[in-house]
């Protein structure tokens, strides 16, 4: 058929194929999301635009969707059991979307999540403020659009791992996310590591990987 | 003076301040770098080229230089604590400064080194054939130039988190490793970040903030 | 006229015009199809959208139109002779309309077809299910968005001469297929041609003029 | 060691591996070359500087280096089994080097070679004077550097397939090829595909795997 | 006001100042047209939507809309001099507009056009058909989008200072015009100079200058 | 041999090839050289080094070799008819050796030149001090770097055709002369046409092409 | 919450946080602009649309929008105290938005405005004319798009700091800004420093810090 | 000659003329450096390399050559009167030629001078230590490379305005200063405006300009 379910994926990267909805129909994604339903008590889609989602979420039992973060998520486990915790910060209140892109996304794959938002270095007293709860965390995912200095003055006060995320946040020079992608990369701080524009989901994942291995 | 060496990071960061070799003469290197010995039993600098090291090494006690990474290392450790394993994996020879320094730099950190060389994937096989001894490593490093896809293939095969290095081997359109860079930025495995085109260092720093994660 | 239809094309490249249908209104692309069909037994647009598609399918008679590749084909042959055989391999999903502008295009021009679809090296497994079966096709059509590291990898293990199309699938720093398309020129496997972004035609073009080479 | 020799290559891709010498010291090329006479009929190293040349050649007994396309060659087939005629065409006199890289790679890998050299657009007669004999080849490289448009006008008249070699040459907004290379990639002429800037031997790669189809 | 109409214009440059559309509303348009009505006998306004023509059509009277160029003219010229004959060539159907622009600026700015249209290189026998009556203009505009290789032919073949307009015709790597705005910058043919991506209006004013040099 | 030399050239353009001098050897050049000399009165070669200058020059009788613009010219015609007066104006100082090579091929071509040079922008009453003189050329070429804003303000100021030469002077955001290249592209004054980066020989071919119109 | 409001930014700052509008909804909007209403005897927001405006201007009293600039602004002062007067001038009509969002921010900051519009170097004479008038302000806001050469040429004439506004006004090879933000940081004129583009907010906020100096 | 002195500079801009050394010979500065000395009691040149000085020094009476900066100076200020006092801080070691550029200048204008070296966000407190001296300036000039995150820091916690200069330091995706320039343009800090990457002198010439208010 048009697709080949990657069921094997748990075992391989354990965790399960996560639908990636952008550019399919609801139709296609209803498809993979029940068959894949009836393999794993944890199912995520990501990119489902508000008109997807009304199609979809009378017809998939169990299943919520977040509007800001764009995710629709089946999850059965019985329990749960924590592998870390990542904190998810943001610079501004427009990358919103794209840090809880990533907080939804690490939650379904077992981390617990605390939110530092809003608290970019145009007034850098609002991190300071938060300095000892984020140095609580295992993993970092410094979420920051325009010109994302934010990562490298985080990058400057803790020992965390930091997982940047820029986002397409801006106009002009920012050329799409990608003023703040290089920033990101240039970074003068060590312990940065860079993921795709605007993909909050990619950091989860990074994230939740990382974690684990605190728990082998 | 011309720099403000910065002694308490070994407290924010857990490693003290690393020499970037590049843009500084001999004679401010060795300043610096006598300046940290006195503080700390490791103390190492990157981008050191030939002619540098052959002023600074009969003048600074007990370094090493290694030609291939171009790294200076003084390392008085007593004992040697392993926080993890790291594989350094690299796609061609051309690869094999930039992959070195990120081993040189990883060791230094107090990891654990498992090379895994010239394995791009017009012959894949190669990969393959050391997938089980790459699968006992806690964390991976994955250094490739020109079009960078061994970073992909690697992803989707493993659990471990991927560091991912672009070099700036290649011609023509790799710009100077931009093409490797995208590459790893666009991935479709996940659990890859990605650092700065041959930027081994970084790399190697990251993996050992995660392996941290895991003793601590 | 508005458009001088080169009807000694079919002398000189062995086929005859193909209508390139953006950029055309709905009433140039009917003239230029049926004079077309005044000549020739097998006419072909793209980039048909299913506006003008409708328009124009109550008034050419014969034709059919395919929604997926956006293509409009009168095909009158009497007997089909087949010129060889071209597998197409797409890594997910959201590659099919270009793969399918390119499978009906190199139908049209006497290839015939085997489609591996959604063998992205996310799930590498899936690739070497079909190793066999490939390796039975003459040239190979590959297209791949994101990082199109397929391409690399699929080279690295068949002797089939490969042309590479590169898609605007994916976000952020994939530039609308610049990553897919530089990772392709780069490729470092042999025997690997690319053609423009989202080129599924140029492929199938260039796939029958080799499959003639077989016949001559 | 440092380099994994692939000598399962000819198997897969009918053709022992081709040493690419930029990046690599006379050392490392010296080993790898002699690793592969004892195993191969034929050897090629591309890119081979005049320097190293004068350190290898002594060393390698029967290997010829030609200045021009800076290749190393060592050839031992008892007869020439051709595979097919390949045209080689270059817009101008500076384009030869990447044009002789491609036509001693064609020759080593077993083809026929026809020269077209120096015919670029500006005199566009000199084309017409040798259509016919370039019409009598089985597949074309056609090389060109500044803006490249050689390979629409040739695309435009044959049937055979195109190999387009964008060149480095020119100055200013040529951006070291990348003006060639994005005509070459927007062609509007059919049957075009296109290799790495500068990349004769790419080209040449896949003009034998092309003809070995007719031979098969 | 909002606006300073230059009346000096015509006396510095030759002609009255030419209104460019985009990114003005229909009021402003028509207060700087019926202004420049009062001092000049032609008005030309260029980039004028369909929507903007309807309003302001019925309210400026003795002026021609042409959708195709999207022009809005007043020529209120008793006699005509001409000052030349420009020849304006496109490569396809596409560039029409742009091409048309051109045509109906020239026009207004006293010169006789000659149209040679849908003559791009992939069939290169149109433009030799035609070559005769080409040579006979003073200057030519070369219009061509995609890869604009029709400029470096056209260039190598005739006596004539050509102006070269890139359009935004194409896709992928076309990027918007940039891949045809390169080739002309690069032309391996000499005398021919480049004006921006789609500027119709700026090819044909300097063509008004550089024939007005003949009858001086 | 390797290279086509093409003598129909002043035929069809109206003057003979010019040699450019970068990538050929002095051997190339003095071949080719001395076979122009032996068709035409006058030959031109550009881009020459000092050093082949210095093994040119002995070698072909009556060159002159001029160090600023890096020319070798031949010049026997008896009688000088000039075809116009071609102003070449520059912006700066360290435009001169674009600037030149413009004057010295403008000259070579049968134009008289007219020199105004350092009146850049920065001093604007440098430029009007000259404005009368400016005005009593044919055409113009105008040459600048860094922003190239000298074009614009000279198009709003005269009626004469400009062509504008960007220079790669400059450094940072000049970026090698596409500063001031997109300037020149997207000037606003009308009246401007525009060649490559340094490319003064393709502005003087164009001048001396305008410059006959007006003498046919 | 969503926005942590950064109530001392007056005091670090000397203004109070300004809103930036686009990306957040109505409801965010007035969330925060009516708690820093409480706060501060002046309130603005940038980037409002009309359709957000229309929501907006009812429930927050006092507020004024402004359709041009598409700022809205409470504004309570008791008496006004200038700073000094800034000078905004721009090129052409289109230019229009950025420099009123320059002007309205300026004037809510403390600053008096002389407005100078569409005298673009095409008619350089309309500069010329206002010369006194601009050397009587205390700083200078250029704006402007296509090429963006006023800058330039005010700048060689002033002794103003100029604070350049590149704006997204143009077509082609304007980039969107990139071609008028080269030409500013590249200017040949000293005094000139720059901010991004359609930044006129940001220019206005410069020019207030720098009055500032002087009323200290 | 080849330069037109524009001894009027001083009267028009407050400063005569500075010297920019790059691209002229030493023949050339010597010319133009002595004349300057006839009309005023400062000169300056900058980009003077280490040979041009050894030339050059000799020759001009009562100047000095500063290494780090490379500036060339002449002053024979009876008195020297302070315009203001600007602070210059940098991020690291090697953008210390780019700030002694700017500080050196910066003098010769008449400013005094504060520097704060190697201040870089990496070890923010090493920032926060010198924050009130730096409150203490009129003006602030921010020099860093990489990643240049310093400014938008500096941006967020002060009221001077800013004169950003992004440095060429860094590799890989610094891409030679574009990735700073991008930080520079986007910061989310306001008051910041910018220069061009390397251009200390600008960014002085600026900050005198602004000082000269606060005196006048
Ligand atoms: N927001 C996202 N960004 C990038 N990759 C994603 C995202 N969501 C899911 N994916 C990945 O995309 C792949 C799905 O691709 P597909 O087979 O086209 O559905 C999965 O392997 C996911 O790991
Ligand atoms: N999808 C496509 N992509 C690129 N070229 C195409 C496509 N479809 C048709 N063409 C080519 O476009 C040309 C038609 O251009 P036109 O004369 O504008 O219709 C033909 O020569 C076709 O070979
Ligand atoms: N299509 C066009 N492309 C570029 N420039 C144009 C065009 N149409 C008119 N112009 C020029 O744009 C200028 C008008 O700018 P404005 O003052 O904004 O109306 C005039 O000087 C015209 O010469
Ligand atoms: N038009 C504008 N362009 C750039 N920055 C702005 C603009 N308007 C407001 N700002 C700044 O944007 C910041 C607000 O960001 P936020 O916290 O997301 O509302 C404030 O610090 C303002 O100084
Ligand atoms: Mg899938
Ligand atoms: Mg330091
Ligand atoms: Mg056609
Ligand atoms: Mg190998
Ligand atoms: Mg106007
Ligand atoms: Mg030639
Ligand atoms: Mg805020
Ligand atoms: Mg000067």
């Amino acid at each position: 058929g048009f697709a080949k379910i990657d069921v094997q994926r748990v075992k391989r990267k354990g965790f399960p194929e996560v639908i990636y909805g952008e550019g399919k129909t609801a139709e296609q994604i209803q498809a993979i999301f029940s068959r894949l339903m009836t393999h794993h008590e944890t199912v995520l889609a990501t990119r489902i635009s508000k008109e997807k989602a009304e199609q979809l979420v009378p017809q998939l039992v169990h299943v919520t969707y977040d509007e800001c973060s764009r995710t629709l998520l089946y999850d059965e486990r019985k329990s749960f059991r924590s592998y870390g915790k990542v904190g998810v910060l943001c610079a501004g209140t427009s990358d919103l979307p794209v840090a809880e892109e990533a907080a939804i996304t690490a939650q379904a794959m077992g981390l617990e999540i605390a939110r530092f938002y809003d608290i970019g270095v145009a007034g850098i007293h609002r991190l300071f403020d938060q300095l000892e709860q984020i140095r609580t965390c295992d993993v970092l995912i410094v979420v920051a659009g325009m010109e994302g200095a934010l990562v490298s003055v985080v990058g400057g006060l803790v020992q965390q791992p930091i997982l940047a995320v820029p986002t397409s946040i801006g106009y002009g020079a920012s050329f799409h996310g990608v003023a703040a992608l290089l920033t990101m990369l240039n970074s003068c701080a060590s312990g940065v590591s860079v993921v795709n524009i605007d993909n909050g989901f990619g950091a989860a994942y990074q994230a939740a990987l990382i974690s684990r291995i605190k728990k082998e």
